[in-house]
């Protein structure tokens, strides 16, 4: 049995059930990509709070010069190579490791991650606990709820952002962002749009902003830098609305 | 200051973060529906386990015959209406209790909920953690995540299902459902579409059901009976997703 636990951003954010799951854990399996020793000190700080063992995988390295070539189907391919250097890397960490494997997971699982995809080819005898995600953070932290009155909010990705914004959607999150830019505002046409933008959510480096995104591009742009420049990394989202 | 607080569905999904909230408050209050005595149960349990008082405000009637006979403008006037009972309700248990309030909200504030909005006209003084949401709930018992690699997911209500499928979206979370029919189906024309249902999720009535929409849905009208006969209430959610 493996325990694909969502974590939140870390110990603010474990649930109860997560917290019995890692106690049903023997080991954790992390992956850690470049630059994000800090985001590997969240995860120990989770396994030191519940006497875990942390293994840690480097994670592959995704083709990025043949998605930016390629475009979206370039981003499926490097994507699916990507997942079966993790699935062999994993494999061999569990074939050598008695116990039970649980893998920590940021946020949630159920949202642009890729641990369950992974984990259902390693083995099917795995379980899921949700953790709250970023986009959750994000309304939390700006006190906000994530759509007016009965209104749908749709979750995509800043390279989908300007086709969603064109195909009528009035009120997005965007993740896997790259910051925000006024280019970004002028390709999408949301320049009288309110955004409520967040990097780091739910750690010291937190940053909040909000505004009308044709005014705040470089507000964020400075917030952004100086939540990395604290951390060491920065993860950022946001929330965009037609007024 | 207010907390508000999202508590997911219970005990099980209580974060850090929120049980610190709950320290914080020195009661909680919390609306009772017709017909929940049971989810109001499972909120006297997290009261009991943070040993804080609830104050039990019955909630306001929603004007439905107007929403139905008066369609979208309808709902919006009821619901507006409602806020402002709900309201002139809760300022005055506030009035009259001395200590820090705490409003618990089921999954999270964010999401299809009214709860900051009515916070906010009480006073600017509060502070909202997140929960665990109905949609990450049904993300995890389903093992699934929300959507395809780099896809978007849009979150909507079951009145905008049939829009939406219209407008392109491929992959959609429907909340605020009256279960799920044949007549839903055609209507929205997602008969070939894969569907992940639940109802009570992280409750001891949980149900699932997954397959082809076109197929399944006496199934879920039987689970979800089930589900209702079994807590004395039922709230249920689904994905569909275009093959």
């Amino acid at each position: 049995m493996i325990q694909v636990i969502g974590i939140g951003m870390g110990l603010g954010q474990i649930t109860t059930e997560a917290a019995a799951a890692l106690r049903e854990c023997d080991y954790i399996i992390a992956a850690s990509k470049r630059d994000d020793d800090g985001l590997l000190a969240l995860r120990s700080a989770v396994c030191d709070a519940y006497d875990l063992p942390l293994i840690v995988v480097p994670d592959p390295e995704r083709n990025r010069a043949t998605e930016s070539v390629r475009g979206e189907a370039g981003y499926v391919g490097a994507v699916t190579d990507w997942h079966a250097a993790r699935v062999a890397a994993y494999r061999e960490v569990i074939s050598t490791h008695a116990g039970r494997p649980g893998f920590l997971v940021w946020g949630d699982p159920a949202l642009y991650d890729s641990t369950i995809r992974i984990v259902r080819e390693l083995d099917d005898d795995y379980s899921v606990i949700a953790g709250i995600s970023a986009p959750q953070l994000l309304a939390a932290r700006h006190r906000i709820v994530l759509h007016e009155v009965g209104q749908p909010v749709l979750i995509t990705t800043q390279r989908r952002l300007a086709s969603a914004v064109a195909g009528g959607s009035e009120n997005v999150v965007v993740m896997l962002t790259s910051g925000f830019a006024d280019d970004l505002v002028a390709e999408a046409g949301i320049a009288d749009w309110q955004i409520w933008w967040g990097a780091n959510l739910g750690t010291p480096s937190e940053r909040l902003v909000a505004g009308t995104a044709g005014e705040v591009a470089e507000q964020i742009r400075s917030a952004r830098d100086a939540a990395r420049a604290e951390a060491g990394w920065v993860m950022d989202l946001y929330l965009v609305r037609k007024p």
